[in-house]
C-alpha cells in the first residue's frame, strides 16, 4: 500500500517525465574546469539550483546536516578523482539547526525516542557553536587532509535563509 | 581574486534574492507528517526539487555519491529525531558512475593523483555492482541498523536518468 508521499512522488515524477529532455547528459559535470561543487546543507529551505545558478548536468552537489565536510569527504573524493571536478565551494547556512544542541543532547533524543542506547557516546553528529567558525574550519579541514586535488580551489560561504543571499567567509 | 566559479554563484545569488519571499519558512520540513525525504545522488544530472515534486521546505534532500544510505545515516538521525521526519525515501539512479568501478580501482586513482597513499585499503567507497540490489541492501540496513525512528516507512526507488521517470524498487 503506497504512502501519500509515495504517492505524490510517483505523481511528480510523470508529470516531469512528461516534458523530459535531458536524457543525453553525461555523467561528468559539464562545466568540467568551471566546476561548482556546493556542500550544501539538507536543510528544506534551501533550492540549491535557483538560488546558486546551477543547471542540470553542471555540477556535483552534496547534501548532509550541516554542510559537513568530513560527511561528505567519500564524495568529494569521487566526484574530483573520478570524475574530474576542479573546484570546491562549501556552503552552509543561517538558522542552522546544527547550531542548537551539543552531541550529549542529540544523543540523549535519539536513544530516548528509541528506548534503548543505539547511539553511543564515541558518535560524532558534528555540530558546531559559530557558524563563520564552522566554514573555516571546514575549508581548513578539506584543505589539510591531504585528499583534495591538487591545485583545487576550496572556498566557504554562508547562505541567508531570511534574504536568499550568499556571503563569501573564506 | 574570485575565480569563474565564485563569481558565477555571486551573480546567480543576487538574481535568487531580488524576488526571493521565503524567509519566513521554518527549519523543520513543513509536511511534517507526509515527508518526502529522499537519499539522492549527487549526480549532476538530477533536479530533485522538480523531479519529485519537493517544493522548497517540505523535506530534508540528503545528497551524496551513490545515494548511499551509511553515508547518510548522521544527517537521517538529525532529521529524524531533531527535526521530526516520519518518511525515508532512498533513491538511486540508473548509470550512476557508483556501477563502474571497485574500491581498489578507486584507491588507485586517488593516491596517484595524489603522488602518495592518502587512502588505504580499509576505506569504503561504497561502490555497487547492480542497481537494484543496491537499493534493497541499503533500504534493508536502514532498516535493521536500529536508528530509524519508530514506525518510519522506508521505501527504495530508481530514477531513470535517460527518460526522468521514477520506479519503485522496495
Amino acid at each position: 500500500m503506497a504512502t501519500e508521499t509515495q504517492k505524490h512522488l510517483v505523481a511528480a515524477s510523470e508529470k516531469y517525465a512528461e516534458s523530459f529532455d535531458k536524457g543525453h547528459l553525461a555523467s561528468p559535470p559539464a562545466k568540467k574546469y568551471l566546476i561548482v561543487y556546493p556542500v550544501t546543507c539538507m536543510d528544506a529551505r534551501i533550492d540549491t539550483t535557483a538560488a546558486f545558478g546551477i543547471d542540470l548536468g553542471d555540477a556535483h552537489i552534496i547534501r548532509n546536516a550541516g554542510g559537513n565536510a568530513k560527511d561528505a569527504y567519500r564524495s568529494i573524493l569521487i566526484s574530483q578523482h573520478l570524475l574530474g571536478t576542479k573546484e570546491i565551494l562549501l556552503i552552509k547556512h543561517t538558522k542552522c539547526g546544527m547550531l542548537t544542541f551539543s552531541n550529549a543532547d542529540a544523543r540523549k533524543i535519539v536513544n530516548e525516542h528509541q528506548g534503548k542506547e543505539v547511539i553511543g557516546p564515541e558518535f560524532d553528529f558534528e555540530p558546531f557553536g559559530d557558524l563563520e567558525e564552522g566554514v573555516r574550519d571546514d575549508v581548513k579541514w578539506l584543505k589539510e587532509n591531504g585528499g583534495v586535488v591538487e591545485g583545487a580551489v576550496v572556498s566557504g560561504w554562508v547562505y541567508q535563509v531570511t534574504d536568499g543571499k550568499v556571503k563569501q567567509v573564506v
